[in-house]
């Protein structure tokens, strides 16, 4: 996934969580030499650069300022920094869950929704958030991309889409109780996650096109021995993306759909629950992961790890999944007119 | 794991669905060298041991034959073959799920469970079996655990833990509907999963007796926001487990549970359910692992992988988790007076 970028319009760069990692990683991928082609507005506090500067004990990044309202194209000197607006902003707790990391998160993204709708950025990356921040922050939503639908108002759920390396996974349902999950399996909701990776994967021009589907049940409910919903809800669903041209097979054992992957039998799984991808993707590439967010008006990714709490003050921190990122959103922006004219 | 085996007793090897790769695998396994205390009993039709040795184009293994009266004590010459008795077992269709293969299983444990009662076997190793197959051959069972639990008329159920090299896994529940799953996790079935896992984990003297815990939800709950078991079930059990003496840890959330064990911060995990464990299991070492079936008057274990229907005519299936099988039973017999003493 070369970085190619034919536009002149930036990409958002948000330093996430700033209690977290998210600030070191954002350091540390600024002092790579980027792409010339690649402009980056930065939204975040000053205060939140420094202090991961400090953890990642690398220089704090030399970026000229400028006001939210001054930014009606992009400009020609990037990287910038554009610093939200709140109070208690630059008193955020290290390492932990808070009010203010929350608030922090809150109006970095309105600021950033703002650019979007003003047509200054073409995509944007972020760097993670922690979920109960977000809440004392204001946030009504259990995870990221229920929370972005809200702020960009868009008529569909977003949904997220897992990329590792040269293969990628969606899911059906995300961050709900185990105990929800075979309720919330339907048909419609199984082609609707078979369609979106589709769509992303033809986006990142992955070189393979085949997608596996997992089974909700053990051994995929073993001919109906463990369960049903192989045969009822899953199967129907797999049958009706081949009908509309998808390379799609299964429903698998949920226990091998990855090891086939990984043997290259497949370039893409769909999953029923969070865990049944997010298990195989952290053992497979845990530091390297990108998360990219489906349905919102232009493309977003970030990190598949979290805020890493632990590891913050110790700055060790590694950088490759915000640089990937960062490549990833790169390949969805160039080929995005493609993309919206497909939705 | 050293082979050791202090007792004169034998150890049987079944051949496992005579329809898939056990045959084969067991005439890789004869074709090794075993440790001089390895006695071992191959229970299966000579027919079947004449296939696989064809599909694995190795020789026939020239095994003499006896039969289950004369057997009353380990025979001085092994390994010796014990052919079940039963119509059709010589007529079994190859790579796929029928009445005559599931009977043929079925003949082969009831044979063995006669031998264990009278004290020939200290313990046996299985090849994959099918469980379709079984049905049809007259098992009323989901899994080899509860049918095994059956046949050998044990009080309480015979429960799975998974082996892969140095670390090991139990489960709370197992071959069962996911939408049952969240129902039957409960603070005692959570502790006798602990229970188990460090008894298993004493007896094969593992280098690590730390274990961890996953929770059930995504993320094990986030603090709440997407389900309570962790809090209200899992979390109380493994306190208890903490003041029963066992190192336990958790709960965690599941995705990041086995990047821990990967890292070395623990040596066996408790999953809530089969793919929790079965994921991470099969990508971490596919083709090595055991498991073993707890609970039963003497140590059995089996291959981790399944019947393998689509390689079995090519012969090219790996013998490494029958292997690494023989060498945990031998393992789990030679500290068996230990473990007995203990339960």
């Amino acid at each position: 996934m070369a970085i190619e970028l034919t536009t002149q319009s930036a990409l958002g760069l948000l330093l996430g969580d700033p209690a977290g990692v998210g600030p070191q990683l954002a350091v540390r991928l600024l002092a790579e030499p980027l792409p010339a082609q690649v402009r980056l507005i930065v939204v975040g506090r000053r205060a939140w650069l420094r202090r991961g500067a400090q953890q990642a004990q690398l220089p704090e990044p030399d970026l000229p300022a400028m006001a939210l309202a001054d930014l009606d194209t992009v400009p020609i000197d990037c990287p910038i920094l554009l610093e939200p607006e709140g109070d208690d902003l630059d008193r955020v707790p290290v390492a932990s869950v808070s009010r203010e990391a929350g608030t922090g998160c809150m109006a970095s993204l309105r600021t950033v929704a703002d650019l979007v709708a003003r047509g200054v950025l073409a995509g944007f990356l972020y760097g993670p958030m922690h979920k109960q921040s977000l809440q004392l922050g204001g946030s009504r939503h259990p995870d990221d991309a229920a929370l972005l639908t809200e702020l960009f108002e868009c008529p569909a759920s977003a949904h997220e889409i897992n990329i590792l390396d040269d293969w990628c996974t969606s899911r059906v349902t995300s961050h709900i109780p185990l105990a929800e999950v075979p309720a919330r399996v339907s048909a419609p909701g199984v082609l609707t996650a078979i369609e979106q990776l589709h769509a992303v994967m033809q986006n990142l021009n992955l070189p393979d096109s085949r997608i596996g589907v997992a089974g909700l049940n053990p051994h995929a409910g073993e001919g109906g021995l463990f369960g049903d919903e192989e045969v009822e809800v899953i199967g129907p669903a797999v049958e009706e993306g081949r009908r509309r041209g998808i390379p799609v097979h299964g429903p698998f054992p949920p226990d091998t759909l990855f090891v086939r992957l990984a043997d290259g039998q497949f370039g893409g799984a769909v999953t029923m629950y969070h865990d049944q991808g997010q298990i195989a993707i952290k053992l497979l590439g845990f530091a390297r992961g990108v998360t990219v967010i489906g349905g919102l008006p232009v493309p977003v990714a970030t990190t598949a790890h979290g805020t890493a709490f632990d590891i913050v003050e110790q700055g060790t921190a590694r950088p490759h999944s915000l640089i990937n990122a960062l490549k990833v959103c790169s390949s969805l922006v160039t080929n995005n007119r493609k993309w919206s004219d497909a939705s």
